[in-house]
């Protein structure tokens, strides 16, 4: 019947059904139908199998029937955050690592260390990365990386909601492509339809040109995405000029990876010269980016407005703990915004909501999710999160948005709901145990981090 | 009785004195007789009279009487953050003006606000302040504000250590450099001795030079410390060549300030000519950097290498919070050690160590405090913080020092201890009401905020 919501569809079906979930008394983060965000004060949500039935007012639940409850008085609800690209199972090497360029990072440690992962150590660091998201307000992450099957389960176990992609290097042969596509085709859906799958070569400076071509080929046989990371430095896109005569992002056109729905992590050495190129992609794409990894290796950062201009979506991330290390969206959003002033010279660009626009609307459209998460919005899915705003740092209050982005941590997130399960509770995790993963991680570190002469995964040669 | 330690010479007094405080069971961040960081495990820290009196092992504070106990297991013990510059009473101002370049947030928001200031929204504010430093592990801080009795009292009534300035600009006449030095004159060592003062010119953009000539006059008259802002960015340094052919540092130089104990707010426009000035300065100089609102005004960051390469130290700050958005010296570390790498494009610079050295000698020194606070030693003065490091955003734990500067957040600070008394305690606040403190300034911010044309405090002309 047009016009009816899907609450009002459910009450004519039953005129008392209990909701599974209502949060009341909270102020609410919601886009408009231009996708501008408004705070709509003493709002409630209504959660019915998953999915967001109606955002309303406290007042209007007032006796609704529901299954659960969550207060949030003093607390505000926005979607979940989306960590749009991150190495989960590298939790494992946080700190392992440090103060160094790129190159040693992965030749002297990163790739000789991953030359010992097991599955059992993916499997515990993917759990470990799922508990810090959780208590962080993540609610969606891409992940790529090797043993995805043990990532799944650990999706699985966690509740939260993915995108995997079985990563694989040209140096592999044939069969890395292999596995990255029968991983694609055979999980997807998985987990109650929480995990979707992208294809996932490694680079263009570690995956051939007829590997990346096969990849574009197979990605549109299968209607798969593609993600992958490209022009991670200008360093990069330099050595690509230098040795193809072109950039990476035009090695990755000439592949016809831009006509996949193509997900591209980092990119502070797109340049100018890509930017047509990646404006007149035919299919989806769009850039991850991971700020406090750039600062700490010293490099650009992802031209935020330069790819705003030819309407590519910029995703926040975390990429691995490894060298990010943490798996903290929330800073990702703060640091979007102070390094974009920074680097534009502009104190007026990258405000407050726009900041959270790249949280909610761009990261959903990086992951090719907008029509399911993303927003508080009827017949999305219910993945949400409540922060508080009573801690002293986030007072007084002058400003929603501005206290979000610039005085809110991560740590004030107070729960965490995927599909309408609450993940997180007043702080507590429900689905996992870190000190018993923790522990059992910690009994695999010796093993896992012994370099051996020579062995490596990779060699960094851009 | 050489050799003997003051825990030795106390129980040669008394063989059986209880300790005042035992914290035990955790890993300590100490100093070796170079300055250089290392961690103690399973360390215990004993204190008596507001004093350090023995840095140990658990075993060895076995059966020891105590009248307090803290059970460290799971957290790193550490000298309480030190925030080198701040407003603290600016909290009231968080996020009411965002998104500007900084004459607009100066000439349209915060000088026309400030001109509605009252003494209650000062100490509030302090207050308020006071209360997010405590939970973020602040157990001193250096203030530049207006009615600073109001600050004063704040201090008194939290807990906390603080250096203290009375502002002046020349605009408000000779009263506003005698208000300054009646203030330092008086309260000098008040709050059982955790206040010192200073005397607190604006800047050399609102200060003439004769006042801040008779500034150094009488702060080597009195023995009392300068502290003001100078050089806050590139612009200021290039209007100020303009105008007076010398850079701000010369026009203080110039002044004779650079023959008093003088602590510089900022300095991101420090110039290299600067460098020679500040290196052979006969006062003790530093500078205090609070690197997070540089990049959201678009600014230069503090030249941290080249002020290290003549022997100047830099003590990390959050500036006000109308600005800065926090008061989190947590942040402060974390983004100094990320920016210094950004800008000198060098991923080995501002180790995690070093970033540490800032946040606890530096900063010490900073604040001419160095053979007070800033270290866990014995005769220091026993401000010291809980880091809890259980958290699955902190596992494992690789390395220490890249855990605490790259991962832990303010929010891990689990207790903090300032003169042997505990202000936080499990994340409790004991000395602050935050509900009933913002509830009351939330009742004074309709008249705070209400800007009159035309009316402001002073205008910002660089």
């Amino acid at each position: 019947m047009a016009g009816a919501t899907p609450a009002e569809q459910h009450r004519r079906r039953d005129p008392h059904p209990p909701a599974d979930l209502v949060v009341s008394g909270c102020t609410a983060l919601v886009h408009d139908d231009d996708g501008r965000i408004g705070f709509a004060d003493d709002a409630a949500i209504v959660v019915r199998d998953g999915v967001i039935d109606e955002v309303t007012t406290t007042a209007a639940v007032a006796g609704l029937p529901a299954v659960d409850h969550i207060d949030g008085r003093g607390q505000l609800a926005m979607p979940g955050l989306i960590n749009c690209h991150t190495h989960s199972p590298m939790v494992a090497l946080r700190g392992v690592a440090e103060d160094l360029p790129v190159e040693e990072w992965f030749n002297d440690w990163i790739w000789p260390i991953e030359s010992n992962l097991t599955e059992s150590v993916v499997e515990l660091g993917a759990l470990l990365a799922c508990a810090e998201m959780i208590s962080g307000g993540v609610t969606t992450f891409a992940d790529h990386y090797f043993a995805m099957d043990r990532v799944a389960a650990a999706v699985t176990r966690s509740g939260l909601r993915a995108d995997l992609g079985w990563a694989f290097f040209s140096s592999q042969g044939p069969e890395g492509r292999e596995r990255s596509l029968d991983f694609a085709l055979r999980t997807q859906g998985a987990a109650d339809g929480r995990i979707t799958t992208s294809l996932a070569p490694h680079a263009p400076y570690t995956v051939t040109d007829a590997d990346l071509a096969a990849t574009a080929e197979l990605a549109r046989e299968h209607s798969l995405p593609v993600h992958l990371h490209a022009a991670e430095n200008r360093a990069q896109t330099d050595h690509s000029r230098e040795r193809h005569g072109l950039t990476p992002i035009a090695v990755l056109d000439r592949a016809g990876l831009l006509d996949t729905d193509l997900l591209i992590a980092h990119g502070t050495g797109i340049t100018e010269d890509d930017l047509p190129m990646l404006g007149h992609a035919s299919g989806r794409t769009a850039v991850a980016s991971s700020p406090r990894g750039y600062l700490k290796f010293g490099w650009d950062t992802t031209p935020v407005r330069a790819l705003a201009s030819v309407g590519v979506p910029v995703g926040l991330a975390t990429d691995g703990a490894a060298s990010n290390n943490t798996l903290d969206v929330w800073e990702s959003m703060t640091l979007t915004a102070l390094v974009q002033k920074s680097v534009e010279r502009d104190p007026t660009w990258l405000t407050a909501r726009q900041a959270l626009d790249h949280a909610t609307t761009q990261s959903a459209r990086t992951l090719g999710l907008e029509g399911r998460i993303g927003s508080l919005a009827p017949g999305r899915r219910a993945d949400l999160i409540l922060v508080d705003l009573t801690g002293p740092h986030t007072l007084p209050l002058h400003d929603h948005a501005a206290t979000l982005v610039h005085s809110v941590r991560s740590s004030d997130v107070r729960a965490t709901v995927v599909d309408g399960r609450v993940l997180m509770r007043d702080r507590r995790l429900l689905t996992l145990d870190v000190a018993a993963i923790a522990s059992e991680l910690a009994e695999q570190l010796p093993a896992l981090t012994r370099r051996k002469d020579g062995r490596r995964i990779q060699q960094y040669d851009t």
